[in-house]
């Protein structure tokens, strides 16, 4: 069976750093992705990337090709198209499936670097909206959204500040939730109710987002009769913060989760057993995720792991 | 009185994260430096980077000057040439120096960037050799030290774990320390003591550093008489492993801080008093201190400050 010192799962930021780091400190070192392409959760990014502190790029997939870039000139092991089907903690094996073969790879050390994954409303045109590259950040793009009629779709902290952030420059902020209970915090959801130029609709949901080359308009259905039951609102930009999941099935129940499901690690980023450690977005909740930071954590478990590599 | 939300002591890759993080996130943030440049430990670095995530550069000012193009053109407000005499941590106000004027800045939170510095011999030649660049990492250098005659000064951890690295590469390798015993741990001196390629000598003091474009020997002293008491010794490199002492002594008595001099703080780098936080080698030990993470540390610093202004 083919062993490896170090296994990490996830070619994104934190994965790739990690990467890096093991070859810099000699490390046998072997990255599984899931994916064609390295780079995770930086095909999502559709804005330009200011705050990777040296290097600004005009988007996720062009900070993607300098990450792979680096990562393939210094000779990292990897294989893409390759799926953690099961980790055995307890033989410290993973079963992988690349096409039709699976294979089995035994390993010193795990690192986990799987990411996250933003929940979606599932609802006709969204994936269309996304793959067009609507895809807004509340804090960056207040000028892009200026003038616009905008709808949050959500109830937690995140759609609450963007309803917030955006209200002083969008033409209308809509923003929508299924519940009549929010999950953000009381001071968020205030600031919002309280704002004229936020317009809260509590009990309603999306059923379909329209738009041949932008977003035109959405489908609402309520469940408050009061005030409608369906309806068509003419919206120019749709965001979606309805919170991000940690991909963790793949470890549930053999290391510990928080109640968020974020992997939970010590000041190294080893998780509750010894031979398994988190980094990047699996283990850091949305208010810390960034590259910077998950790039730093894969500096951090690499320089960690190489200390017990070599007291070994 | 001057007052800035954030104030930044220290223009090293933390403090330059934090600010670009600060500016992102709409912060009312000020940087100082007490240097005539950004850039700190950056100055330091005359062998290629390789191992920040999507960015090699041939040397520390190749990085330097990527971070300094990036932090002006977001804007960052700086003040360089400017030392901070005082903190006052009652009044929440520092005092500072530029010239000969002093003047004090009232902040809301503070962070302190303010890194580390090598401890030095303090012999002659020593600063002429640093400034001609004959500064080697053990891990990272064995090619350019291949055949070499190498001589490694301290009794610590990356003394003795540079030994054992270089001496499968080196020609001959001296370790060279001023006492009997060692702050190593036992498992290093022990692999170090019984390699016949490293010789150790103890109760020895280095006094002079010789060579005029490259190093061609060092002065050495013993007080073990049954030795030699002076020599001098022909070598090729003197990699000196003293150890790093935080630059901590503005906030010394005012935060806590651990044995080894480095400010104490939780996940968020806040340090024992709500108002200061630490970044970068001022909190981080040597095992784990580089560009990336202090870049990571710097971006949690100011999105956690973020939250809390947000709140208020």
């Amino acid at each position: 069976m083919r062993h490896v010192d170090v296994l990490i799962i996830g070619g994104g930021p934190a994965g790739i750093s990690a990467a890096i780091w093991c070859k810099r400190l000699g490390i046998d070192c072997l990255l599984l992705e899931e994916q064609s392409q390295l780079g995770g959760q930086l095909f999502n990014i559709f804005n330009e990337i200011i705050d990777y502190p040296g290097m600004r790029t005009k988007n996720g997939i062009e900070m993607q090709r300098e990450m792979v870039k680096h990562f393939v000139e210094m000779d990292c092991l990897y294989e893409v198209n390759t799926k953690v089907l099961f980790i055995d903690e307890r033989s410290k094996t993973v079963k992988v499936k690349k096409q039709a073969k699976e294979q089995e790879i035994c390993y010193t050390y795990l690192i986990l670097a799987t990411g996250s994954s933003q929940r979606k409303l599932g609802v006709p045109g969204e994936q269309q909206m996304i793959d067009r590259g609507e895809v807004y950040s509340a804090s960056a793009d207040g000028e892009r959204l200026k003038g616009k009629t905008v709808a949050i779709i959500g109830g937690g902290d995140r759609a609450f500040e963007g309803a917030h952030l955006l209200s002083s420059q969008a033409r209308e902020v809509y923003l929508i939730h299924r519940s009549t209970r929010f999950k953000a915090r009381e001071q968020y959801v205030e600031r919002v109710v309280s704002n004229p130029g936020i317009k809260v609709m509590t009990d309603t949901e999306v059923t379909a987002i329209h738009g041949d080359r932008h977003v035109t308009s959405i489908d609402l259905e309520s469940k408050n009769e009061e005030c409608y039951k369906s309806k068509n609102l003419l919206v120019d930009a749709v965001l979606i913060r309805l919170g991000v999941a940690p991909n963790v099935e793949l470890i549930k129940g053999k290391v510990a989760t928080a109640q968020n499901g974020l992997i939970v690690t010590d000041e190294v980023h080893q998780s509750s057993n010894p031979f398994i450690y988190a980094i990047g977005d699996a283990c850091t909740t949305p208010l810390f995720s960034s590259i910077s930071s998950s790039a730093g954590q894969g500096t951090i478990v690499a320089k960690h792991i190489s200390s017990l590599l070599t007291e070994t």
